[in-house]
């Protein structure tokens, strides 16, 4: 009697969506059996989209966002700000920055951030296009919204020092308190950067 | 200024991952982020293995277990019992089935359960090839694997009538304490299922 297994077809699918960040064995599992019950429809139309989506979405040569035939959204847009310019480690964290309402200006995106351990330097980054927008001028500040975490320092550490040979200013991100957060669960280094970064309380 | 989004194709892909069980918007985002940031070759690949599952699997016609080119793995394995039928709702609970090594027998799944409320009649069930095997007769026994939820009580029920109709005996899983769960964790119907199928300690 041989074992029974599930055809090379549906464990090869399996394999593959075990693949994905935060799908487990069952998770894929489950969802290649959703697939099957549908029959091919969904299938076929998830594939398609993987398709479209390898095929048709690429990096914006300037800022590093996705662009596609029809240009980049936000190098192509006249009417943002042309004298700010914000670096963001991936394209990902473009949306969320957005998402505040409170920028207007141009993005760069590093593709990443120096990390020795994982063997990321600086000419792993997506630089030479930003040294090129430098050079063409025109920006009166620079925003380094990296994260906080060591890679984060070690790559606002880099940066700055160049950035500052151009000209321009240069600001990071405020590191705090997050909101809606009690000082019970910060962490010392969390308090000690919001004590840092005090500001006076106003009163028009 | 215009509101930045992800490009159609991204927002698409997006879409399509939503849909997927276990796969929230926030998974489905970032697995698509994680794919641009891999390149096309992961998404290709993706796409490769949900093509070949949708367009080389099917359905076996004689017991509903998963197909293809070479045939059904259990209809085509002339090393198993040929006289006991076990009748189970999906494809998928045949591995677990087999996974315990307690069964040898031939396996028929009925695509589904008995379900007024999701308009899901006998009808719908893949009756039409179960018949026609019980009339070509071998079978000593039919075990029917289906679940303990009313859905399947009712495909039990009525199936249990028609079955013993063909001289075989018909008999259903045991239903009792799961292994390892203590009589604390037990809700009332399992704890009187578990009375009721009481078996007296062998002294041998």
């Amino acid at each position: 009697m041989k074992k029974i297994e599930y055809p090379e077809q549906v464990k090869n699918l399996i394999l593959h969506l075990k693949r994905l960040p935060g799908i487990g064995p069952r998770s894929a599992e489950r969802i290649t059996l959703w697939f099957l019950e549908r029959g091919g429809g969904e299938m076929e139309a998830l594939s398609q989209a993987l398709v479209s989506a390898s095929a048709e979405v690429d990096s914006c040569e300037v800022c590093g966002f996705f662009a596609t035939a029809s240009g980049c959204a936000i190098c192509g847009d006249d009417e943002r700000e042309r004298a700010v310019l914000c670096i963001v480690e991936e394209p990902a964290d473009i949306l969320p920055l957005e998402r505040t309402g409170a920028y207007r200006g141009q993005y760069h995106s590093l593709g990443g951030k120096i990390s020795p351990l994982d063997n990321v330097g600086p000419e792993d980054l997506n630089l030479k296009s930003l040294w090129a927008r430098l050079e063409r001028g025109g920006f009166r500040e620079v925003i380094l919204a990296v994260g906080s975490d060591v890679e984060g320092e070690a790559t606002a550490n880099y940066l700055g020092g160049f950035l500052e040979k151009h000209g321009v200013s240069v600001t990071r991100l405020a590191q705090g308190l997050p909101a809606g957060g009690g000082l019970e669960h910060a962490d010392e280094l969390t308090l000690l950067r919001a004590l840092e970064g005090r500001r006076p309380v106003r009163r028009d």
